[in-house]
């Protein structure tokens, strides 16, 4: 790449953010005090940038939210991208980085894609602390037996080694961490039990980096942190096990949000990075809040497609902030909506199918259907609705224009072409200028259900948004579910755990998908982050490294160069 | 503390760091590009701090460290220190940060003590990558049988799943993980088998990290570690696997010192963290570098007493770099060497026996063999050695001078008070004054044992310098020596894994023990980091949480600072 960086300290003067705000960690990236957030702020527009259901490939919604944050800057206006940090996990799996790419991406992506600031690696390190501390602390109980409490001054916990919840986490793509037994051979060695690892993206402790207002409020949500359940079958916390400080001091520095720039020097905020299909998929609260206090145009990124981080950013991030956006982006691509016509399979690592790459208008519009339904959703939530048509080289005119009269047809108050990656911000203006024309108009966000709504009546109203029949919940769902109102906590809102390859939670069924229903295995409340995680399907929260691994190409040269990664 | 802090940057242009070799991570800390390091470098002089056997509690080495480092430097000479980074184990274990203490400490002890720049993380990051990588190349070369190469391209390694030598590493105290059982329940799982995980600090990379020259000199280790073992019992290297380029672009800004500064405002390094009982445990060869193209003078510290981390410089770090102290400090207490009478037992958590608190020469002398013994070991190495004795406010005037008595008569160049921890710099500058005569004179390194001897020899010659009869090596001690052998790695030097607390392998035997035997366990050769670990006894490698653990005073207060961190 031929662009010249600019030093992130003129990056931060460009946007107005004062020096004694700003933190640099080396020369490119920067974090950035929370106290740059004042009440008094001016506030900008928020733009939420969602996608119709991807391939497995991904459809360029980063692209797109950083190609879009540099047109609305090439028109004239002040404008931030916000998005997640990437994960290790996938960098060295199958997908590469998370930078966007061409001319519409973060750089150096290399510091982008790798540690960042290292505020994943402090999710990881407090999260594992609070595991330590729990598998210590069953078996210090277990060990000294009735002296412990006269030895330590400290109450009996009794924990249930059985319904420990809080599983260990690791930024990894690990298989073999899936399912473990720790403890194993006892005595000193802890208590044998059966646990397993997660993808730090799946933490508790990352939503609630993504979710909290401030170090206090994270402090109070850590605390609140169910970690297991006793043998009375009550709630243990992170604050009765007393670990809830040292957590929230690991994450002191993870919770001001990180600077970068784009390829056209233009402002990016990174922070938290949990992935949509496992947790609430948004990038942060307060990435979003810094933003809107320094620019015009906040362009905020929710994982997968409308069905995932859209959904969820309103009902679950929406909620606890009352910031709404003024409208939706939504992301489509002739790729994605010819493969949603289930005739053929994009996998990745192998060729693009011939379906892709010929012209063939009948294809794309018998999958054209799941931009209708995602349009639909969208519009669902009260908000004005633009469709973004991240172009490929090998797309044909007529195709796109067929993408364009539908997506206007089914209601979209506009549709323009991106061609972010080709041409960065110049190649978004039309988009920008639409956006910008949506944002000027006043709407209201309508929610799909109210707190007060029974839990079981939440989890059917969003199976029927699926288009499912209904939800079937089996008997340890339901049984969580009496557990979460016994908890007095079934006024959350529902963090829904499925596949986002399908509007459906099978991800076999493409397009629209009817006559099915939506079976759901367990429940799980995350007291922390201030919602309930509802496991659709067989989601994995671990994801496994492929027989061909992203890592096998990726290497320093003779002059310590990073090369292969993408 | 009532101290100001200079801007980092300012630290970094005192000691002549040009600023396009400076990163700054945040206003407190900051990397130095190791391109700081010219070939035409004028070169310091190297001290060795090294100790008595400590008490379980630390004698204050990094104390004496610190402080001499500041007494240099008030005595007008250019001084800095070199340290190892904390491991967050101790720190929300028992011990507590390793940051100095009083007026001889490094500031901001909280970003010294929790993660600094991520390098212990992207340690962890990169040694868990090759375990995923290695459990994931096992499942699908035993998924996919016959057809692996056929669908891959990739040759099969044919991993022997008991014979994997790699296990995992987290920088947490947690018992529970020491043995695992991974890949439970098979399939898509992986493939089930036992493991464990060490702490961070005990990972070859992390030795690797202390003793790479340069950042192609990693590249070149990493991929010569030895992962595991294949069905025929030959070596299978990170670079077989093709893991090294992503683990070594992982290190990639870990491979660069941190800068911080003493409570005085002098510079102080800080890089890699091996623990001295299970890894090399000194400072880095590189950030000892970077100080000697800086300094006059580098005080670099080696972990536990002379038998531990001082003989492990001698025989890993100089016989790899060449770079020789001018001279060795032995830091010894009044407190340490009455506990090395056996007479009674210090132990963390608990008050100080009162032997400790009261004048008593005659126990202090039943113990101060010890002294001797380590002075005796220091000058083996052919340099001139000079007490350091840490002054703690409940010794004795009477006492202290019975230490330096003997100290001189045991053939110490000098013994002189350290009171760095209650007086900083002011307090170590007769003891600085002594370190500028000492090494104004040449000297020779001897070492212990040649590379070409015979490996058991090396082994004998090591027990021996313990004070032992003989090693006596198990079965598997044997085999393991005949495989090294065989893969031709037997000139490799030593790094002995044994207590700390114990001249001999077992930490009950106090003072100079005799009469005893050490038993070896086995052999692990890290090929990477260039030497054979040797374990002596039964040895730790993953601590545990105690029943009263430092985590649970840890915490923010309601301004968002840190408290209850020491």
């Amino acid at each position: 790449m031929s662009v010249t960086l600019l030093p992130i300290t003129e990056v931060a003067r460009n946007c107005g953010i004062p020096e004694q705000y700003l933190i640099p960690y080396g020369r490119e990236v920067a974090k950035v005090d929370l106290r740059v957030i004042q009440s008094e702020a001016k506030q900008g527009k928020l733009v939420l940038v969602s996608a119709i259901t991807p391939t497995p490939l991904g459809e360029g919604k980063t692209v797109t939210t950083i190609g879009l944050s540099q047109g609305l800057n090439f028109i004239g206006q002040k404008a931030i991208a916000c998005i997640r940090q990437p994960s290790l996990g996938p960098v060295f799996g199958v997908k590469g980085g998370a930078a966007g790419g061409g001319k519409a991406q973060v750089l150096p992506m290399e510091k982008l894609n790798l540690h960042l600031t290292g505020d994943i690696h402090a999710i990881t390190a407090a999260h594992d602390l609070a595991s330590a501390a729990l598998d210590a602390r069953l078996y210090h109980e277990e060990h000294l037996g009735e002296n412990f409490t006269a030895q330590t001054k400290l109450p009996r916990l009794n924990i249930d080694k059985n319904r420990i919840v809080w599983k260990r986490v690791i930024d990894h793509n690990d298989r073999a961490l899936r399912r473990i037994k720790v403890g194993v051979g006892g005595g000193a060695n802890g208590v044998e039990r059966e646990d397993g690892f997660e993808i730090s993206a799946a933490s508790e402790l990352m939503a609630i980096l993504a979710l909290a207002t401030d170090l206090q409020d994270m402090r109070l949500r850590i605390g609140r942190i169910i970690l297991a359940y006793d043998t009375q079958g009550k709630p243990i916390t992170a604050e009765q096990l007393e670990v809830a400080g040292a957590m929230t001091v690991l994450l002191k520095d993870a919770i001001n949000p990180n600077l970068m720039q784009t390829a056209e020097q233009t402002p990016v905020l990174i922070h938290a990075g949990p992935f949509a299909n496992i947790a609430h998929g948004n990038s942060s609260v307060l990435a979003d809040k810094v933003g809107l206090q320094l620019a015009d145009y906040v362009v905020t990124e929710a994982g997968f497609g409308s069905d995932m981080g859209m959904e969820k950013f309103f009902n679950i991030k929406f909620r606890q902030t009352g910031v709404a956006p003024s409208c939706v982006v939504l992301v489509a691509t002739v790729r994605s909506l010819k493969s949603n016509s289930g005739r053929f399979n994009i996998k990745p690592g192998q060729p693009l199918p011939n379906e892709v790459t010929q012209c063939n208008v009948s294809l794309l519009a018998e999958g054209s259907a799941n931009l209708g339904w995602h349009i639909r959703n969208a519009k669902s939530y009260g908000l004005p609705v633009i469709v973004a048509i991240n172009r490929f080289p090998y797309d044909h005119e007529e195709e796109l224009e067929y993408v364009r009269q539908y997506a206007l047809e089914q209601g979209a108050s506009a549709c323009e072409i991106s061609e972010a990656f080709t041409q960065g911000g110049a190649g978004t203006q039309a988009l920008a200028r639409h956006v910008v024309a949506a944002c000027a108009k006043n709407n209201t966000v309508t929610l799909p259900y109210a707190d007060s709504m029974p839990l079981e009546e939440k989890i059917q109203t969003m199976a029927k948004k699926y288009g499912a029949r209904q939800a079937n919940l089996s008997e340890r769902a339901q049984q969580n579910m009496a557990e979460i109102r016994q908890l007095g906590l079934d006024h959350l809102p529902l963090c829904m755990v499925k596949t986002p390859l399908s509007i459906s939670a099978d991800p076999n069924l493409k397009n629209v998908p009817t006559d099915f229903d939506i079976d759901i295995a367990r429940l799980q409340v995350s007291a922390g982050a201030g919602f309930i995680r509802v496991y659709a399907g067989n989601v994995m929260t671990m994801p496994g490294l492929g027989t061909l691994p992203a890592y096998r190409q990726i290497d320093i040269d003779a002059e310590g160069n990073i090369v292969g990664l993408h």
